[in-house]
């Protein structure tokens, strides 16, 4: 497949591609070797060794969902865990999943004062080899936000702020309240819709600036959709977190449209509930089906 | 200088280093190669050439800084800019930093749910090329932070979380109140001092577990410093961001301790006001020395 025009809106062509597959949902790459399939395996004794074994697995499990879903998330931290050699394998597993005509999303977290996001920005949105979106974290406000954000327009990216998280901590911190009725990841919600209008809007009204809001919490799901209707949602929580595709609805419109769900770890290692005997693409395969089939029978 | 004993608690080996060299300053590495002194620029055509001479930059300028002051921070940013190579270097650099007998502070402000925070701690804080404390993001909250805290325990290292940022846009996000007086930050603040007590004080009453305070905002840090008597707190926002000396004050405590301010881009380019002619070394190293001047002489 040729490379695509990455100059085209980010939300426009993740949309489509979601359309052309017919469900919303993304596969998320979070190897670990100790669980990569035996095939894989056991006689890896040096970093390079596991490094290697960990790209042949994602390199398969990408051509395995290509056909499935339209989207892809690398967790980048799983990568970087083999320093150097991971983070080349970071960025080919990257091109190779844009070769394959998938949206690739950079699971990243990144977040600084603005000289320094400029750095993130030019490291991970630029290139063939750089992810279609990334994810990032908003708690330095507009001015840290705005380098990435200034790329994404110039070059059809996307980015997804941290709004709502699916772990169990989240609320500890993400709940401060107003004492008014509003929490804190309310106002990160306000910040991101306000940042992301305007300019940033694609032919279809979503903005290239999107929100991470889990399933974990469907209410709080319910309320963020009231605040950012022009923001697509990336939705983790559904599968190894606990979230059903009846939570993941309130990240969407009433519509069905605005929101991609995420599965990592009970697809990519489907293997360990199947036979040990089995075929472990197979089983990788019937999960992302599975799945896809889940969220989209959920949907109006 | 021999591998130093990591298993000590950190804050006793910053605070002991700090004693040692007299003032509570740390010179920050964020490099650019647009900005390096003459001799080592011009000429790099490629990326590699470019890593290249921002390593022998960087260890020049550690050679320089390191019988002026207790402890660097590298920005990772600035290395993983050049992805793998730049990575690479990140880490040879940290190892470097220690063989001179430095505290290394790591600013990679990773942060996410605990299995993916399991990989950032075992990256960026095992082995003797890991710095001897990273910054961290807090948003995901206690369990987020749960694996950095156990690895610092085990392995005498330390944590910044980020709680009041140097930049201008801070207030949008971190200044969200509760509407009886108490800001989302100091909610933050409070969650470290909760987390960061019993279990985790060194000998001299300090914690391994730190915050991000900026100079910026001294009213804001002298408060911080009530709600947070056990955290060291890192301080940026002087010098190119524009904080002084006194400015700096309000982040330690009545006893001259408790904090250490960094500087980056004053001490590094200091070549870039001195005369084109001079000698970019010496530069950098009345540079380093008039900071690490100024700050003692605003303290008690």
């Amino acid at each position: 497949m040729a490379e695509r025009q990455t100059t085209e809106h980010f939300a426009d062509r993740l949309l489509e591609a979601i359309e052309q597959k017919g469900s919303p949902v993304c596969v998320g790459l979070d190897p670990v070797y100790e669980r990569l399939p035996d095939v894989f395996g056991g006689e890896a004794e040096t970093p390079q060794q596991r490094v290697e074994a960990i790209g042949r697995f994602c390199r398969e499990v990408l051509g395995v969902v290509a056909p499935i879903v339209p989207a892809v998330k690398l967790q980048i931290a799983y990568f970087e865990r083999y320093r150097d050699r991971g983070l080349r394998l970071y960025f080919e597993l990257v091109a190779c999943a844009r070769q394959l005509g998938l949206i690739v999303i950079g699971d990243v977290k990144r977040g600084d004062i603005a000289s320094t996001a400029q750095a993130y920005a030019d490291t991970h949105l630029l290139g063939t080899d750089a992810p279609d979106a990334i994810t990032v974290n908003g708690y330095f406000g507009a001015d840290g936000l705005e380098p990435f954000v200034r790329l994404c327009r110039a070059e059809g990216r996307g980015l997804f702020v941290l709004v709502r998280t699916s772990n169990a901590s989240a609320a500890q911190i993400q709940d401060f309240s107003d004492g008014a009725g509003k929490k804190f990841y309310e106002h990160v919600a306000e910040q991101v819709a306000a940042c992301g209008g305007g300019g940033l809007l694609g032919r279809r009204g979503y903005s290239c600036l999107g929100a991470v809001v889990a399933a974990t919490y469907p209410d709080e799901a319910r309320r963020l959709r009231q605040i950012m209707p022009q923001q697509i949602f990336l939705v983790p929580g559904y599968g190894a977190q606990g979230a059903s595709a009846a939570d993941c609805t309130a990240a969407f419109k009433p519509d069905g449209a605005g929101a991609v769900v995420n599965a990592s770890r009970s697809i990519i290692f489907a293997h360990e509930k199947a036979n040990r005997g089995g075929d472990w693409k197979r089983a990788v395969e019937d999960a992302a089906k599975a799945f896809a089939d889940d969220i989209r029978n959920a949907l109006p």
